[in-house]
């Protein structure tokens, strides 16, 4: 039993190092495609998905029929299905990312340094991504074609609910990349469920220049501890509105109704509100009101249990996202207090102020350690298209490389380049 | 015995939970500090450190002595060694960094969304970072410097044979920062020769954004593997320098002198000549020759061998960095060849073309994939200061966050900012 297991697993490995070894050689060719030739892969493999649109259809048919009879929840179920309405969405996906600008080989900061040396930044591709990810088969489509417009090889890992719709969709998209005349190896997917490709994928250092992770929060915990290439990390969202005593309350009383209300379940929700002491009093009742009305329940700190009827808030509450309609509210003495309740409660992600004085907002643009800080807007517009990137792969939550939404320059790096005339270091 | 040796990892593990704590303190309060108190703080250290300096050469007069019982080798040494010269360095050092401009605050591409919305990127300190080197002093002086520069605290762990040297150092930077007024934590030292702090110190995800080991290959490596926080790894340089077919041979043969001779100890040295064959036998017996007066022992392919009279190259020679005065040459077909021999066997850290061909330099920039590429200039111009960075911490050989030369931007990330009138999401 315990060889056999082995063997599997040796096997495994076998698999995983020669999808590794393509992929590299593929990214090697990338490097010296054109941006129409990525383009007009990007295009063919739309076209593709729209030729083979029921055999896609009937592949998920397959994975939903398993699905069921495994008892996958209905929120799985949900994510699982494909319609003929996700696949026009998937087909103008690749046409929104061919339509992008070409992030690579742009060249900044190009100067020339006293002796006469041209130095500058070429924008270049990552080499090869691998992307691990869970039930949607939509992001098989939407991470190979972001890692493809920016030069990169893929290595995609979907999870083994999806996996007969993954496979459809891979063959579109390999013979999109043939049509082109691009190597079929720049998008591999994994073609086993078994969890030992996951380990063998992140631990690739050799063929594998970086992972992305996409999916729940304990997926994404359990890949960057045992990876050991970099991973860019997606993690939770406990984002904050912070009302301030100079806010308009009218424009704070909607800002933060939208940012809990607009959708409970993503990572730019509020799930605390800070208000500042000084207005408390004025603005929390009726607040507090509309969010009982849209089925929200509140809990609060000793200063808004005073001001209306809520549930006790415990320090657990402070720490938690909760991806539904639930809400906690402190009342904070004034801006330093609610920065610092934010830096420490926070999960860095996304967090807001509302507040008509100049100094207090520059403070908290400058003092709020987040990937994305905003005034006087809701934190629900964390998203790579509310941004302008055009498409995103997801919300980096590291500081390292990338950070906040993640579009085609985080898919990219940047390499010195040193233009000289014979010249030599004396 | 067991018991003991617990108790002691425990009390280190203890400390350095509290010297963590202590830095994430002090980077809150640096995150509000102004330019002018962080210059000013770098000035007052390089006083100190002019008024501290006898104490400061006593102190490494000890590290010496130590050093000498202990049988350290010369070079290790002279690295440790301290002069009057060499603290004058580390204080102007400071004065330069001090003059750089400050990498905080910056907000770059501010644009307007369709919506109203305005939304930038502001450059921000990383936080925490922690830097582990080995018996050079004055690295204490210069990373303490930049990480402060960029706003971020900094905990130092220098090599035990600089022990003494190191603490005396800190010292003067510790007044330093309090006669500015900003928190003496802002630069800790960790205070300790234990090994176990380091283990304590790349694994204090909790405090720690980033370690940045600065020392040899074998030390880098293992912290690597060991952290569980991002590492920003200075790795070897296998440098080239390609001779295309459309070369100046003149400029090629001082450039490739250069590279290889300019000094063999450094990261950018050339280590590996690639000739093209049609300019092969022209360029290379003279080339040789002069490397040979110059007391470089060359060694190369069947193709080299039979031009003029050297040791034949191994398989091991191309994957070796000698950081000494030897020198592998191979003739390769064409520029694709070359290309393909430096992203195989090279470490993509500097690599080098010399040619008057527009297209071939242009293809050889885009198609390497080192952290900097470089056209009729020697790759031993790989160095912050050549590049205008002002004052450098190394030299990253990663692809993500930050790649070649690492300078105060490197220390820094970027969140998004968003401004808003009241915006709602519909």
């Amino acid at each position: 039993m315990t060889s056999e297991v082995q063997r599997e697993d040796s096997d495994i490995a076998t698999r995983m190092t020669l999808l590794g070894q393509q992929a590299r050689r593929a990214s090697s060719l990338l490097r010296s495609s054109t941006t129409q030739q990525r383009n007009e892969a990007l295009a063919a493999m739309a076209r593709e998905l729209s030729t083979q649109r029921e055999a896609v259809l009937e592949a998920n048919a397959r994975d939903m029929a398993r699905g069921k009879t495994e008892g996958l929840s209905e929120a799985l179920m949900d994510r699982l299905l494909l319609t003929p309405e996700r696949i026009d969405a998937m087909i103008s996906g690749l046409d929104t990312v061919a339509s992008l600008p070409d992030p690579i080989g742009g060249i900044d900061d190009l100067r020339t340094q006293a002796n006469g040396l041209r130095i500058g930044r070429m924008r270049t591709p990552l080499g090869v991504i691998g992307i691990i990810y869970e039930s949607r088969p939509n992001v098989t489509v939407d991470a190979a074609a972001l890692c493809l417009k920016a030069g990169n090889a893929a290595i995609l890992r979907g999870g083994s609910e999806a996996f007969e719709s993954n496979c459809a969709i891979a063959r579109c998209i390999a013979s999109g990349l043939e049509r082109a005349g691009l190597p079929s190896h720049a998008v591999q997917l994994v073609e086993t469920t078994d969890r030992a490709a996951v380990g063998a994928l992140i631990t690739a250092n050799e063929y594998v220049d970086v992972i992305i992770p996409r999916g729940g929060k304990s997926l994404i915990k359990r890949i960057s501890e045992e990876a050991s290439i970099p991973v860019i990390k997606h993690l939770e969202g406990l984002c904050h509105i912070f009302v301030d005593r100079h806010a308009s309350l009218d424009m704070a009383f909607d800002i933060a109704f939208n940012a809990k209300c607009f959708r409970y379940g993503i990572c730019g929700a509020m799930e605390t509100l800070l208000v500042d002491q000084a207005v408390a009093e004025t603005f929390l009742p009726p607040m507090i009101a509309r969010f009982k009305d849209a089925g929200v329940t509140v809990c609060g700190c000793d200063r808004v249990q005073a001001l209306t009827e809520v549930e006790p808030a415990t320090e657990e509450d402070w720490q938690t996202e909760y991806l539904g309609p639930y809400l906690s509210i402190r009342v904070v003495d004034d801006m330093h207090a609610a920065i610092e309740h934010i830096n420490h409660y926070g999960s860095h992600h996304t967090d807001a102020i509302v507040s008509d004085h100049f100094g207090h907002t520059q403070r908290f643009l400058a003092e709020v350690d987040s990937s994305s800080v905003m005034v006087n807007a809701p934190t629900c517009f964390a998203d790579g298209a509310q941004y302008g990137l055009g498409a995103e792969i997801g919300i980096s939550t590291d500081k390292l490389h990338v950070r906040g939404p993640v579009g085609l320059e985080g898919l990219t790096t940047r390499k010195y380049i040193v233009l000289g005339d014979g010249h030599v270091r004396t």
